[in-house]
Order: structure tokens, then C-alpha cells, then sequence
């Protein structure tokens, strides 16, 4: 499968690091580079080519991997540092950071004018999936391009493609959407529950296996009855993926009301409350202080 | 396991009916009766005695079983009707039905006046649940009398003690504010993705197995996709759990503001948009509603 395929890359952090490993490790000819070098060098025992500069990791690429932090910084490193213009003529540029729908649909046509195509397939699972290569990847772009990544895309987690550029990064919204509003259910079930007398961790069993049940109950729920908000997604990631969210409805001209009122709530929680470094099941903190119960 | 007890199961219809054939294929002496005779009538195959009236049901059981529509109907049965009086005087009453947590806890009450003991145990998990013996079971009251019972709910499904009488009912209407909630986040995920141009089946399916996916999201999922919503568990039914969930907060000095929200978005689409007889994935339809877009 490796076989003449030479892959570049660019961000190897927390999520870029094992995904960028597991590549080395399938025996794909790969060169790495990230802004902090030190979180590069350690691939280099896996067999991948530590690079001094974006363009230097992305000369003659056949595939350009990205996983950078968002938008702006993908622009930055695919045109302003020149990775995209020095990726072979007819790369493929795999963005797997999670950005804007619409910042991925620009940079997809802003690479059309060189004949490079373009995937957004953004990733959920944390860097638990990261390491066990069982990332959900939500893939975007041109049908033949994303068959072409889809031996790559497989060591790194369950590729699906869910429509025209710009859609892996629609669902991921879709998904981190979910997640806010399924976070803010829990807390209220969980607050319902221990105020009536119940015991949490005999709820969450009983519920298991049926109609409510999810691992954002079996594992957020879990964090909010042992008060232990350590991130984990940071509420201040959630807040941004929400907004993130509302923009995108705002341009489709949608009104999506438990967004927006989760939204709200995160919002209280990272600002006058000061909780945004907290893992995003915190939101039961935010539910306390509006029922004035103590922590 | 079956030596000696006598079972009466009062209440027979959709679910009730498998609940109580499972009981009498597990060899249990079972008498049985319903308000609607004809709902009895095919359980004596199995080995049931049909009775005429809920007090020839349950006179001497040990174990007395309710599996009705409301509060009133239980008590009616039990008090009214007088079967549990003429349960036997050590009886066990079991109470399967979704009542109100204050109801639950009021029929215990009442029935300690006598000596009888009492376990609120309502189900989640549908007629398929209810057939295959794998119901979630919600139970609350006496530790004793729930491990007395545990051997026949275990027939039944996957019984777990949540706290004392009404825990079972409090645990139930915390589970339906989960459920109606995230049906809410599920119709504007799909809206959204939809709304993208993302392919809604491939959305599913690229989610699976990560923080964003449930039975909710496959199944609730599919049905808004489909524009099919015969109902699973109605919309109407859904509205009076997600009242009955207000109206236990308020008893507890709480508020739940995503549950207060859905619960008005269901009262919209049972009320003025006439779609109470629907399944609870309708509610995809009133946001369709809210946003001007056509079915």
C-alpha cells in the first residue's frame, strides 16, 4: 500500500503525534514538521524525516497532511509558508484539523488553481483514538480523492465520506453539537436524580443499554457525580465549537434554539463563572450555581 | 427459583402481555387480568390463569404486579378494586407501571399501613424490550423486597435498585429528559448537515462509536431522515414525561432550562401543529416548522 506514496506531515502535537506515528509505522515514507520541533523529533525513531519548515517536510509530497489548531493556521502553512506550492503537482492536501466549513471550502479552491486537490476530514476520539488508530474521520471533497486517501485515512481511524468539500467539517460541528447539548441533558438527569434521593452510579447502570443511554452519560455523567472536571474537551473548546456552530446556521440561515441556548450556557460558564479550562461536563457547574446549590 | 410464589399480574396490554408470558414460560405460577379481557385471554396458552376481575387475580399472591397507564389506574386496582387486599398478607406489590415519583411513594405509603410492602420498578426499552427480557429495569423502595424480587424481574430484564420508594419513577422521567433532549440536539444535527449539503446517512455512520453517537442518533436519526415518524413512543407521551419531570423539579425547588425548552417545543408540535399522534422524532418536523423549511 506504502509503495511510492510519500507523505508530509504538518502539526505533530497531542492528535498529530500518534497519527503521525501510526503513518511511520505502516511503512509509509512520511516527513514531519511542527512549529515546536521537540514535539516532532520523537518520530524520528519510527522511522520519519524530521523537517526544519513546513516546505521543507512538504517538497515532492504525493499527500499533505494537516492537523493544525485552525483556520488561520492551516492558511498560513499551506500558502504562506509555502507547503502547498512545493507538494508534487498533483498532491492531494488531507486537512484533518478542525476548521470552518467555509475556511476549508476556501482553501479547497484556493489549491484548485494549481490542480491541487483538496479533502477536509476533521477527527473525533481524542488522542486515545489518535494512538489506537480509531478516530471517527468525517470526509469532505471529491468522491476519487478521498478513495485515493482511503488506505492512509484507515490507519488512522473509520473514514466516511459524508458529501462535497467542506462536509467533514460541517459534521464535525453536527457532532460537537451534539455533544454540548447531550452534556447539558446528563447535567440536568443528574441534578433531577441526586436531589430526589437517587444514587448516581445505580441511575447510570440502570440506564445502560437503553433509549438514553451514551457515553456522554456513562462518562461525563460519571465526571459530574466525582465533581473531577480535569480536561478532557476544555469548556472553552466547546464554547468556540458552538459558536462555530451558529455561524455555520447563521450562513444557511438557520435557527437551531438548544445550540444556541447550550451555548449560552457555556458562555456564563467560561466567562462570569471563570470555568473555561474545565472539561466541558462542567456545565453541571453551571447548572448549580443557576439552582444556587453549592458545589 | 419458581417454588412456592404466586404471581399476579394485573395489566396485561402491549407490554404487560410479554412481560407476564415470560414470567409463566419461566415456570412462575401466574395469574393474570386485564381491563380488556381479550388481552388476557391468549396468556393461558402459556400456562397463565385468566381471571375475571384484578382481586380474583391477586387473591393470595405473593408478588402482585401492576403494569398500567397512570397513577389513578394503579390506585384504582390496588385500593379500589381491593386487590391488594386480598394479596396475600406478607405480599410484595410490584409496580412496573411510569407513574409519578409522589404517586409511587403514596401507594407505598398506603400499602405499609397494611404490612405490604411496596417497589416502584417502571421499564424503559419497548415492546421489543419487553419480549426478549432485556427491559431496563428502574427500581425504588426497601433493598429487601427489591433482592426478594430480584430473581422474577431478572426474567423480565436488567433489574437495578436506584434508592428508596419513587427512586424507580425519578430514575425513569430523568431517563425520558434525556431522551426527549437529545432528540432535540439529533433534529437540528440533521438539519444542519442537511442544510450543508453533507449526506445524512454517511453523517450517521461517520459518527458511530464516538462521543456524538446513540440509539437516539441511529434510530431517532434515520426516522427524521425518512420522514417516518409512526410511532415508537409518541409525541404526545413524551410531553406528559417531560411535564411530569417539571413538575417533579418544581417539587424539589429545581430548574431544568433544556428540559422546560423541549418540553415547550413538544407542546408546539402536539398542540398547534396537530402532531401529538406522531413518533417523538417528529419533533424534527417543528423545527423544520420554526425555520419555514418544507417538509
Amino acid at each position: 500500500m506504502a509503495d511510492g506514496i510519500k507523505i508530509a506531515f504538518l502539526g505533530t502535537g497531542l492528535m498529530g503525534g500518534p497519527m503521525a506515528r501510526r503513518l511511520a509505522e505502516a511503512g509509509y515514507d512520511i516527513a514531519v514538521w511542527n512549529r515546536s520541533p521537540e514535539k516532532a523529533a520523537p518520530l524520528a525513531e519510527y522511522g520519519a524525516t524530521v523537517c526544519a519548515s513546513a516546505a521543507e517536510a512538504a517538497q515532492g509530497a504525493n499527500v499533505l497532511i494537516t492537523m493544525l489548531t485552525a483556520g488561520p493556521a492551516v492558511h498560513d502553512v499551506l500558502f504562506d509558508k509555502g507547503a502547498a506550492k512545493t507538494a508534487a503537482p498533483d498532491a492531494i492536501i488531507l486537512d484533518m484539523s478542525s476548521i470552518k466549513p467555509a475556511e476549508a471550502r476556501a482553501h479547497s479552491e484556493k489549491l484548485a488553481e494549481s490542480g491541487r486537490r483538496h479533502i477536509d476530514a476533521p477527527v473525533s476520539g481524542g488522542t486515545r483514538g489518535a494512538e489506537a488508530g480509531t478516530l471517527a474521520i468525517m470526509a469532505g471533497g471529491d468522491e476519487d480523492a478521498f478513495n485515493a486517501l482511503k488506505d492512509i485515512l484507515t490507519v488512522m481511524g473509520r473514514p466516511v465520506r459524508v458529501g462535497p468539500s467542506g462536509a467533514g467539517q460541517l459534521a464535525k460541528l453536527a457532532n460537537q453539537a451534539i455533544v454540548g447539548i447531550a452534556i447539558g441533558a446528563v447535567a440536568e438527569a443528574t441534578l433531577l436524580v441526586s436531589e430526589g434521593g437517587g444514587d448516581l452510579s445505580a441511575f447510570r447502570q440502570a440506564l445502560k443499554g437503553g433509549f438514553a443511554d451514551s457515553t456522554i452519560l456513562q462518562q461525563h455523567g460519571e465526571r459530574m457525580e466525582k465533581r473531577d472536571f480535569t480536561p478532557g474537551g476544555r469548556a472553552s473548546v466547546q464554547l468556540k465549537d458552538l459558536d462555530n456552530v451558529l455561524s455555520e446556521a447563521e450562513a444557511l440561515g438557520l435557527k437551531l434554539p438548544l445550540v444556541e441556548a447550550v451555548r449560552d450556557r457555556y458562555k456564563r460558564l467560561a466567562g462570569p463563572l471563570g470555568q473555561g479550562d474545565l472539561d466541558h461536563s462542567a456545565l453541571f457547574l453551571e447548572l448549580l450555581d443557576l439552582n444556587e446549590r453549592s458545589v
